[in-house]
């Protein structure tokens, strides 16, 4: 249970600004997250790890040399925003470019992959890597789907020392997806976890039972069964894992060496490890598996809850050069590295967005055409606000109005303030789509922010529109919102208008103008948002759900049309 | 909850054979406990430390360069028994002496001063440190009577860094000491903890409340109040500890310098831990304090028990350089130490008693006579073990008797086998002392161990015994028992026959014979035995806690002055 709270909203601020108290020499606090404290050589790739808070040490306690150069701190078991990501990448970023690692959750995936948009518009190098260790979270010929849990450290730390070590950024992405595919975790729960400022737990597990598999906020897990001794929580550990050794340990040529993590969840005791820990070592000896610098600790957290997990990961001599490299963090600290000097810059000044580099005279002018055309957006959204919350009650909580509100306000100002500094169109869609997601919060302001930061990178800095540059650009920010929102057609999401449009822009490539061809999308737009009010496929599903939205159509397939079909003025001219 | 178990009686076993599985290039398992897996230099100073399982990373966690050289761990919230910690001692002795040391609690304080005599009646030199820092459990002008908490931390950190540093064992005491005078900490907790295989709580902290300075085994603290915030909780620790600030500052001459331990009891995440940390550096920076190192983690935590302490160490130049000073052991780790080649004997070796130094000629003739009169000790206590049996019923738990004669014939055997071996009287005594301390168990086997054990180390390994030398192996035997049960007088123990007994005997020195005075010295003990049922100043105090043994002589000393009474033979003649 959570018990030393000030004001429950204040709790991830404060235990971070706690933590970089505590480790003065280690770490600097930024704005979303910390960074180390040393300085790193320049060209070195920087590692971006994060994660909600409650995880700790995961995950800037594993900020340091050999480890990772920074990590953004989201609130209690929620990711960081793109904002918070982009901020500490910018401080932690050397030149060589950027991975960011975090474990595979939805909210994780938006905004890391809508930070990673973000910070390649701003013209830095970006991978992503998304750690899916966890066994019990997806089925074994679909690995992607799986969570990320324990397997987060001995994943991010092979990247991180593959960073240490001075390879590319391709190199560092490639080694840490092949750690990442060579990795499977299994944990057990006997107890939840009661966030900061609640009265009960997050979820509970029976008394005198466990939860095998169960997520570390609480996700569904395999099933319930008695509580077992410690030997049979081992043996069942080992099992669940040792089913997929083939697959993990193919993915690196077969080795009989592995990394091992045991973890403890926060409630669960060193002792208690240690117990396990005795009968997995022999377990994994007598299957003629060799432990390669074991971790039997509370790595990866969830608050207080009781419970534990053990990962594998299956070694090449290269990944086991990785993982058993030297790591000097204020929690995780292996071998000896030489004392590096402090960074002698100030981080927390590269909270604020870069300059503006200004864009060719096309660029600029096309710029302010853009500024004008986001007024018209605010400007709908403002006249349709009511309606799209009326809508957005019947199936959620009624904020969608005010959050596009929010967001298209947020967005003109910082395009108008982006023009008068001379910035092109990529430059001042990409301050646009930052304001709008930091501004608007929730799922849709995100993909609203992704969408119009990847439209811009479609247009560059230079050069005005042409029919094919738009249709490019509308292609890419479809693209962003549906490899960031996961959603596909038929879903009812805006991803529902939003492909039409992009598919009909396309095909209208060779017809008679832009606004006639944007019009005619912007028409299919608004006819498959209407769609969604009846899609056949989701009847059964959402009758079964309860879900009272059938006949409704989606509140984020209605507003995107709205704002395409009041676009059409703005795209009355071409110019070359 | 403790709930990962096999055999709750394997725990504290099982979870140390984890542990050493864990950490195969730091640790080496020995009987009782771990040494480091490194060698040490000859002639250095060894710091073994030591205290109950279920304190992880106290005390083993702690064991490598620059900390500890070795740590016993006794069974779950208990001492480790003399004959655990004289394993490792012997085990971690590299010919420089043995510090051991371990948190103010009466067991151990019983266990390691029992041990710390068996050592020096094998030649090893010893000093003893028992950490007192906790402010709540004991008066700020008496300072002895406080337990050990979190304190160990620093304290110990300190021991181990003067060894490292090279320093006389003197001088490593010296420091030891000096640092437990400028250390304090108060805790607060929430919530007990669970043995394991207990189906409840050791000990409970109502709902919604806290127990202030509440002990890690459950000790009663100063109150219980209402939960507080957790900055409420940060000014309370601050304020309580710089309460004593100038009376710890004092001791090292008025530093404004300090270490800071923020350390979690186990159920207390390390978030919670950061937010608290916040405030506390926030209060101790506008005090006027530099804050030297923190470590805010758990390190000596109480199985899952939710709760928190601070500690702060007033630091003198010399104090800061040890407490800064690199370490690297499993669970604590500072800075870096050149890496040690490993140890290449065989510790496990020294599991068993060192071999036996032969005696001159009387020490070992004198040496069959003390065998023979501890099979008269057996015999006379097989006659009376129901007698004592029932006495100890009383107020008791009624296996007095049956200690008493486990003990008895354990000695025998062990001081038969070692005049087998050519041993003098010291080393007999020793070896029957160890086994009877082994065999009998609890407190009264501890004491009858240390006494034998006192005694031989008066008589020598050379030598005959006259009147002289056997009063004042007598007197060694009864300052033995004074010294580590910490009874006086008046306490109805085994200490109301021993004094007058020894007291006796050296006013008859002078007297006509050693038979004769050994006789009227036992009759003093037998009159005292009898007296203790009949204890004026115990009255009242009895009645008040319902003590039903009013009127029933302790089993204890009657034990002690029926063994005296037999004994009076073998005291017949006197050899120069």
């Amino acid at each position: 249970m959570t018990l030393l709270v000030n004001d429950p909203a204040d709790f991830a601020d404060e235990s971070l600004a706690g933590f970089a108290a505590a480790h003065p020499d280690e770490v600097r606090a930024v704005h979303g997250g910390v960074v180390r404290a040393s300085a790193t050589p320049e060209g070195q790739v920087a590692t971006v790890l994060g994660g909600g808070t409650g995880h700790y040490p995961a995950f800037a306690g594993w900020v340091g040399p050999g480890f990772a150069h920074g990590a953004a701190c989201g609130n209690v078991f929620s990711s960081p925003s793109a904002s918070q990501i982009c901020s500490v990448a910018r401080a932690a970023h050397n030149g060589g470019g950027v991975v960011l690692g975090f474990g595979n959750y939805a909210g994780d995936v938006l905004h890391f992959g809508q930070a990673a948009e973000q910070l390649r518009a701003e013209g830095v190098d970006v991978r992503v890597l998304a750690v899916t260790d966890d066994v019990a979270s997806g089925p074994a010929h679909d690995t992607a789907r799986r969570r990320g849990v324990a397997g987060d450290l001995p994943v991010l730390k092979v990247l991180g020392a593959a960073a240490e070590a001075g390879h590319t950024l391709d190199e560092v992405h490639r080694l840490g997806l092949r750690a990442n595919a060579a990795t499977r975790s299994l944990g057990v729960a006997f107890g939840g976890c009661t966030l900061p400022g609640a009265e009960r737990p997050l979820f509970t597990v029976d008394g005198g039972r466990m939860g095998v598999g169960l997520g570390i906020h609480g996700e569904p897990g395999i099933e319930q069964r008695p509580l077992p001794t410690a030997d049979e929580v081992a043996d069942l550990l080992v099992d669940g894992i040792l089913a997929e050794r083939g697959a993990a340990a193919g993915a690196v040529d077969g080795s009989d060496r592995v990394a091992l993590v045991l973890n403890g969840l926060g409630a669960t005791k060193y002792e208690e490890l240690y117990v396990v820990h005795r009968r997995v070592a022999d377990r994994l000896s007598s299957e003629g598996l060799s432990v390669i610098a074991p971790v039997v600790d509370e790595q990866v957290t969830s608050l207080g809850m009781a419970g534990l997990s053990l990962t594998l990961m299956f070694l090449d001599p290269e990944l086991e050069r990785l993982w058993a490299a030297p790591a000097v963090t204020p929690a995780f600290r292996r071998g000896h590295l030489p004392p590096r000097p402090p960074r002698t810059d100030d981080p927390t000044e590269s909270r604020s967005t870069p300059p503006v580099v200004p864009g060719d005279g096309p660029s600029r002018e096309l710029g302010a055409r853009i500024a004008s055309a986001l007024g018209t957006v605010r400007d709908t959204v403002a006249a349709h606000e009511r309606r799209l919350g009326e809508l957005d009650a019947v199936a959620g909580d009624g904020d969608h109005g005010i959050g596009m509100r929010r967001g298209s306000e947020a967005a003109l100002s910082a395009a108008e303030h982006a023009v008068g500094l001379g910035a092109g169109a990529r430059t001042v869609l990409a301050r646009a789509g930052a304001a709008w997601s930091e501004r608007a919060g929730g799922t849709s302001g995100a993909l609203w922010g992704a969408a119009l930061t990847a439209f811009g990178s479609a247009l560059g800095d230079s050069g005005g529109a042409d029919r094919a540059r738009v249709a490019a650009g509308a292609r890419a920010a479809v693209d962003s919102v549906v490899r960031l929102g996961g959603a596909r057609p038929g879903d009812k999401t805006l991803v529902d208008a939003a492909v039409p449009f992009a598919d009909r822009l396309e095909s209208e490539a060779g017809g008679p103008g832009l606004a006639r061809a944007w019009a005619a999308a912007a028409e299919a737009a608004r006819l498959a948002a209407e769609a969604t009010a009846s899609i056949p496929a989701r009847l059964g599903r959402a009758r079964a759900h309860g879900d009272n939205s059938l006949g409704t159509p989606d509140p984020g397939a209605v507003s995107l049309a709205l704002v395409l079909t009041a676009l059409t003025p703005h795209l009355g001219q071409e110019n070359h």
